[in-house]
């Protein structure tokens, strides 16, 4: 299997992409590197590779700090649009990028292109919880406006790979809501509430925001919006309890003595609370894999990036997803 | 000025209301209070009342349990109902109850009933904020789909309580959103955004939910669907923490003794966390005040929100609101 990497996508990068793609490739050997990006920047870093990696020449670049949609249209042989072509035109399965994330929503949708019967593509990152397993909430893209047959395929889609791609065997699909009960909720939870219960998953209902974080789904469904709202205040919540901590366990000699203790403790909690050391994010309902992995990734994360594409290109994620969209006629 | 009290509300009612009661008739003079319910559960208790405490005897009571529209249908004798009745009637300035939100929602709706010129009453809780100033979120109640207007409506009530009641100057007002830059958002904000900036109050633009405990803002609008989100994933990110950790600190003998030095700290921010523990809520856009005490209220908590009531009253709160939308025309 072919995977695509955006050598040029990410604070790190090239330097965090080519470390990565080695570890890669030497670890798999069925799998085939490409790694797109400036020639005279990667060869220098690339001159010991194995033979399952190839270099991919793109001229430009997309900016952390570029226009999206601006971007895309105009940079058509940055490292990321030649990327998602490599997608479009079969010469790869998967691509993983950590540039810009709304430019890599738009190479998704205009590059790459939906998938066939897909109202909407989904940015699926997975949120971390207390007994570990995470959960992979839906939307967390673009799609701010949603109607109730985006999040029915939504649910599908995230059932599926988490069923393909993490091994759960029968993923618990919760709808974002604002109480327990099936009548809970603004238009869309409503209307989106029965649809998901006709739905081959394992839809257990509503879910509220405070118990996300204690694991009651496997797979969260919800609007952009709300998942934006979700995740930046947990993320908000969660730095701010541990500014207030450190201001309190600095404030006498005696408790800097008894936080000293508990620092590495409190370093792990920080670390599990961090939901983007959680893997890449898969952006479901396209025509191929893509990953966004994070801004910040080191080697070891794009590795796991692979890691990731390769079981998804493996367990055949698309073809399944397809089969079911189709077969279901789930939003049709 | 006269405030009646749901004496049967909360869930230490009625012994934590008069208690309240009792206080605050001490406290202050120019108040009468008027304390609502069973007249032989509150008279033993009411034996050395001051004057300016008078007994309104009502026959029922709205349970935690009821059903929030039947129950006010249903029950036209019970404490909450008769209290708003009063309210309506002009025969009380305010109101407070700790008893069943939704039924207090209805009452305030249906019984007290709506101030001319507002689409929408909302529910108006404070968030606690890591600079202590705290941001009143609205709304936060019952309105699932709001309204571009009704967010405008929102703005001007929030800014008007922060100024008369708490007695900020210039109350910082934002708008919950997915990013800060204007453009942002679902259809919803989007529309809001040019309505806030048109009003007579100080709009600070967007704000994202990861920094509204960092108290980017003195008033948070948004509709109550994105409004629960926030205010649960808060909720639920600090407990999921305060019991990680305590699950950490309790690991070995080493922890728990480190852990035992730095237990006052931890508790005042598990308590200045506790956006219960702020006072009680004011449901605004009504044709007169109500405020939605705590279920968990105690005499304190009581007679804090009678002052919270008299300093709204004093400040002629309703009619400062009641002006600002008839002459900015606003949400009309």
């Amino acid at each position: 299997m072919r995977i695509a990497i955006d050598a040029m996508g990410g604070d790190h990068a090239p330097k965090s992409t080519v470390e990565g793609a080695l570890a890669a490739a030497k670890e798999w050997s069925d799998i085939e590197l490409i790694l797109v990006g400036r020639k005279e920047e990667l060869e220098p870093l690339l001159k010991e590779a194995p033979a399952n990696i190839t270099l991919h020449h793109a001229e430009e670049v997309i900016e952390a700090e570029d226009e999206p949609t601006r971007a895309v249209k105009r940079k058509k042989d940055a490292s990321m649009v030649v990327a998602g072509r490599l997608v479009h035109d079969g010469l790869a399965d998967a691509m993983i990028s950590a540039g810009n994330t709304g430019a890599l929503m738009t190479t998704g949708l205009f590059v790459v292109g939906r998938m066939e019967g897909i109202k909407r593509p989904a940015l699926a990152p997975m949120i971390p919880t207390l007994d570990g397993r995470g959960v992979l909430a839906l939307d967390l893209g673009a799609n701010m406006d949603s109607k109730p047959e985006y999040l029915a395929q939504f649910a599908v889609m995230g059932s599926i790979y988490r069923r393909k791609v993490h091994g759960l065997e029968n993923p618990r699909v919760g709808l974002l809501n604002v109480g327990t009960e099936p009548g809970k909720g603004n238009e869309l939870t409503k209307a989106a509430y029965p649809l998901l219960e006709g739905l081959p998953i394992n839809f257990v209902g509503n879910v509220e925001a405070r118990d996300v974080l204690t694991g009651a789904c496997d797979v969260l469904v919800c609007d952009g919006f709300a998942g934006n709202i979700l995740l930046k205040s947990l993320e908000g919540t969660a730095g701010a309890l541990f500014s207030l901590l450190k201001q309190e366990f600095t404030k006498s000699l005696k408790n800097k003595l008894a936080a000293a203790v508990l620092m590495p403790s409190m370093r792990g909690l920080k670390q599990m609370m961090d939901y983007k050391a959680h893997g890449a994010a898969p952006l479901l309902g396209l025509g191929g894999l893509v990953l966004k992995a994070h801004g910040s990734s080191d080697g070891e994360a794009f590795m796991n990036a692979v890691r990731q594409a390769r079981e998804a290109v493996k367990a055949k994620l698309n073809d399944s997803i397809a089969e079911e969209i189709s077969r279901e006629q789930v939003g049709q």
